[in-house]
């Protein structure tokens, strides 16, 4: 029996466990990249581990999230990066240099190698056949570290093209419809395999932008074979020698198949407020807009920015309409200034923001109150946009581009006739932007502007854990809850201790003075604690405030990872009505923790109330040993 | 005796007084512009007033400043300035048209018209024989109506320049000069007047970049001839016909002189915190440098650009600088992308921005912590560039461009050898980012934003004025107290009620509330109360929250002309010691306003404390006839 592309990555890089569906496995990781809004924090990390070098075959730092800069904070961040990667040997891309994923195509992604990123986008390595997964900053930091990254085993889904898209129709519309059939919930622990006809058919940059936003399904990753299409791409960049020919067996076997047929494949948008809400174009066709925004990880390519600007030639956008293009490189937007096309794109009136994120992030941008903004981006989350009351909808550059001229949402289908828009033989190559490691580095002296603070540490597991129940909360509580991120706030990802003082605070903002005050409790909450996003922040904060333990009716999985990883005890009632003796200032002992932990259960005492909580302890091996290290840097740290 | 230059511009738009130094004159306004951080306010003025359309020969409204719109605010800004333009008569330029400054050089200035603009730079305009002059909102709203600016009819400095400028060396030193002879103070009620054999070696952006910082003497405005240069430029912008010849008569009378010999000038630079804190480079070359941001309306012309683009070509810049460009317009990004010289930025390390304001204004680009930045804008005050720690350094592009290269403050005389950089025969002429108001207007609607809120309203005075002293202030209070600005409240520029709520906080939180709970009361200050910033809102706040008298020991002059025009008595305490018998609550009345306005005194019964003071009410007749109105506008919808 053949193996799958997805198995055959995974195969060569197998260091912990067996290639069983649904089993935890540990794999080896060839390449990391952070941005600037989790690499402060991995890097912090990497640095607690005191770890002297990255092991990995070649890590970069990108700058491309907080590139406003309304205060110093930014820049520090930035320069935080540039020397702790010149010391640790990590290539530094500065800011203007691109968005971390296309500059991560364009001159550092090799197929067949597994690259892990802070960033949940990292799966756009897939394009070129990569095995590109997003991962919280800590996990990142690990690899750097040299140590496997675990993960399911995954399923893997054959989505089978056929045909070839009309002039027209874009590569977004086939993501958009894989979107439609799969919904973002349908890819958890599914890597998802492109093959079939259709594939020879497309460029690298366009099957990126497949596998960007492939994410949107909440799967592990998708991937495309690397093979003829790949290699002009790659000796296009001048990198002829990092390819290699790969693809699934002929007898692989999947575990579910999705068909896409591109001949009769329409353009497509993904409606608010969710980039699997997908309708045909058509369907809305003639919807008035405010904003046409152009750009982002998925859709800032040289192809897509040439098929906007061939689009938008010796016309202007009417007055209704706000036209950014946020290019993805300074290698694509440099080719552009060359040729003239980024002069034809000024002249039909774009505002061509710097070459980064931008408004994908709500950096910058925020259409009007109720506007209506069309943008080739990847998510169309309720607000992300800046404005609450604005609707965005996802879709092709070609259908962006149709629109923004005609002043009304706008299917290219008939509309445009694309002449064929041939790859450059030889892409523009000028790194002086990426900067290299110290050859040594033990010279480079780290740059912490005042903002950066140093990461949390923590302690091995002592014998006895005793403290106070230092908050009571109820059930669903949100990483939103726990630490909010907000424009106030996001500055502050690389200091904790200012972070930690509205840790939980949206339940008692006197809960971080309480825990300050007395160190060494415990949170106490009802079930689904911890759900939502899975920034670690919502566990370093109770790190800094010594937060022990966390005691509550069931945990939501990420963050009950992110607790674990950082040391703190994750408890739950095996009794759920034991939730309702317990009140806020209660003592609370664990009077033997090491044993809890080796066991998977502990005996929570409360000694105010003079009763004794059965709690679960269910953790894996591997978490046992980290909950004993006080933690998963202590953990590496001490087998160093 | 014949005429200055100055004095032949403000005789041929003379409507109101004679020209006699020191006295106050009103003059026709021939063009306005306004920018959208005072625009929105201009434009709701202008709406109060009730007037159909606008009366000037031409007006124009740009958006330059809020362009990073991080929430809905900046964009709903932007549709209120555009629609209402439209509606009025007046050309709105488009986001990411360019500066208004550059713009209104390029496109529209006329020589010997006048300009009135709500942006202190404005004088720019100069550099093409205009007589243009920078104002609050409320004067540029009253021009557009069709009545009188009024000035102080100013002394007219000659700043004779002789020689040419090196290789290196740069119109923006000449100013620098000027700067470092007459200070930031040298320049108030006085024009600029530039003559001498060396202007007609200056081309039209070079003598803009000196009226652009000529605001920095605090003068009136700065002004060149209008000369063969000017005939140049208007030309290759193809305006030839709006060209005329204009000079000072041979037998002018100037009040002073100042003397530049370009022969001999060198590379200057502005220290920090003042624009006139000016020394060589060459004494403080070698300077470690973070940042270098070249843009600005002072320079960020397309000379300017070509020169720096020159220097970097086949360099990068090294890993210590961060180096940012914002074009000053779209006409000059799309003929540096049309002609190479973008690319060659980019490919030197240039993060471009969008063409606007920028960093200039705090919009972005902060540098980190204590960083040392160099630009080439025209204020380097203290905590401007968004981070207080920072020193920012203002010098030419020549000095910008080759220190971002050296990677430390490197003076360019003998290092730059450029290369005559011809000015075009024809600039790249594309105005469709420019929106014509529509033929009549009557139809079209305006649209506000639900952070646009009206122009609070006022009556005209009643014969009682009466109310409690609602808050007792002290000596030197600034309009940083009276109505906070920043970046928490800068979104909110056109909603006073919401601005209203911080009115003297600093002072005392609870005044807002108290004074919409007992309306129609008074201010009482000490001496000096008002001082600092022009702004306007620090006196929209007050009528907002019914304020209807300012009681105070002396007022700084600008406030109080602001409250003036906005209805509010100004009153003097004859004698300073009732300043003392004044509490918190006492209920004051003046019995007879109308009659106390007339006689410029008022009698002012403490009706608590049973007393009476004498109150100056200094006012001129235009005044006068405005606090009867009610304030400014109601006066001239009343003579309308």
């Amino acid at each position: 029996m053949g193996y799958t592309l997805t198995e055959k990555i995974i195969k060569s890089h197998l260091v912990v466990g067996e290639m069983v569906k649904g089993q935890e496995i540990g794999i080896k990781i060839d390449q990391t990249l952070t941005q600037d809004s989790t690499g402060t924090m991995a890097y912090l990390q990497f640095e607690a581990m005191e770890v002297p070098r990255v092991k990995t075959k070649k890590s970069l730092a990108y700058i491309d999230h907080n590139m406003l800069q309304e205060g110093p904070e930014n820049m520090d961040d930035h320069l935080y990066i540039q020397s702790v990667a010149k010391k640790y040997g990590v290539y530094y891309s500065r800011p203007g240099n691109g968005i971390c994923h296309q500059v991560q195509i364009e001159r550092f992604g090799v197929p067949g190698d597994t690259l892990l990123g802070s960033d949940s986008h990292t799966p756009t390595g897939g394009g070129l056949g990569m095995l590109a997964i997003g991962a919280g900053g800590l996990d990142v930091a690990v690899a750097m570290a040299g140590d496997p990254y675990y993960i399911t085993m995954p399923e893997v889904v054959k989505v089978e093209l056929t045909g070839k898209l009309r002039s027209g129709v874009s590569s977004k519309d086939v993501i958009l419809e894989v979107l439609r059939q799969c919904t973002v919930k349908g890819g958890v622990n599914k890597v998802f395999e492109y093959t079939g006809a259709g594939v020879k058919t497309l460029t690298v940059p366009e099957r990126a932008t497949i596998t960007n936003m492939g994410a949107e399904l909440g799967a592990t990753t998708s991937v495309f074979p690397s093979d003829e299409m790949t290699k002009l791409f790659l000796d296009a960049q001048g990198r002829g020698e990092d390819y290699k020919p790969l693809a699934a067996d002929p007898d692989a076997v999947f575990d579910e198949i999705v068909k896409v047929d591109m001949d009769i494949l329409e353009p497509l948008t993904a409606c608010p407020h969710s980039p699997d809400k997908v309708v045909k174009v058509s369907e809305i066709e003639g919807l008035a807009i405010n904003q046409v925004a152009i750009g982002s990880c998925t859709n800032s390519s040289w192809l897509d920015l040439m098929k906007v600007a061939e689009i938008v030639r010796g016309k202007t956008v009417p007055e209704n309409v706000s036209f950014v293009i946020a290019p993805g490189s300074k290698q694509v937007l440099t080719m552009l200034a060359e040729n003239g096309a980024l002069a034809d794109l000024l002249n039909a009136g774009a505002r061509v923001l710097e070459c980064g994120c931008g408004p994908c992030i709500g950096m910058g941008q925020a259409p009007s109150t109720d506007a209506v903004s069309l943008r080739t981006f990847n998510r169309n989350f309720f607000g992300r946009s800046g404005t609450p009351s604005a609707d965005v909808y996802l879709l092709s550059p070609e259908t962006a581009a149709i629109s923004a001229i005609e002043g009304v949402l706008t299917s290219p289908l008939g509309k445009v006739n694309l002449p064929v828009i041939n790859m450059p033989e030889k892409f523009l190559l000028n790194d002086t932007m990426v900067v290299a490691p110290a050859p040594e580095g033990t010279e480079v002296e780290v740059i912490k502007g005042p903002n950066i603070k140093p990461f949390p540490a923590t302690k091995p597991l002592e014998k006895i854990v005793a403290g106070q129940a230092l908050i009571v909360v109820e059930d669903n509580i949100t990483t939103d809850h726990i630490m909010p991120s907000n424009a106030k706030l996001l500055p502050y990802r690389s200091n904790i201790p200012y972070l930690s003082n509205y840790c939980l605070a949206p339940c008692d903002p006197e809960f971080p003075q309480r825990a300050l005050d007395n160190p060494g409790g415990f949170i106490v909450g009802g079930s689904n604690y911890g759900q939502g996003s899975s920034r670690e922040h919502a566990a370093l904060a109770p790190v800094y405030l010594g937060i022990k333990g966390v005691a509550v009716k069931s945990f939501a999985r990420i963050h009950k990872n992110n607790l674990i990883n950082n040391g703190i005890l994750p408890l739950v009632f095996e009794n759920e009505a034991d939730y309702d003796t317990i009140s806020l200032g209660d003592e609370l002992v664990i009077e033997n923790a090491l044993d809890a932990v080796k066991a998977g259960q502990a005996k929570l005492i409360n000694k105010t109330k003079g009763l004794t909580y059965v709690m679960a302890l269910e953790v894996s091996e591997r978490q046992k040993e980290m909950l004993l290290a006080g933690g998963l840097i202590n953990l590496i740290k001490s087998k160093k």
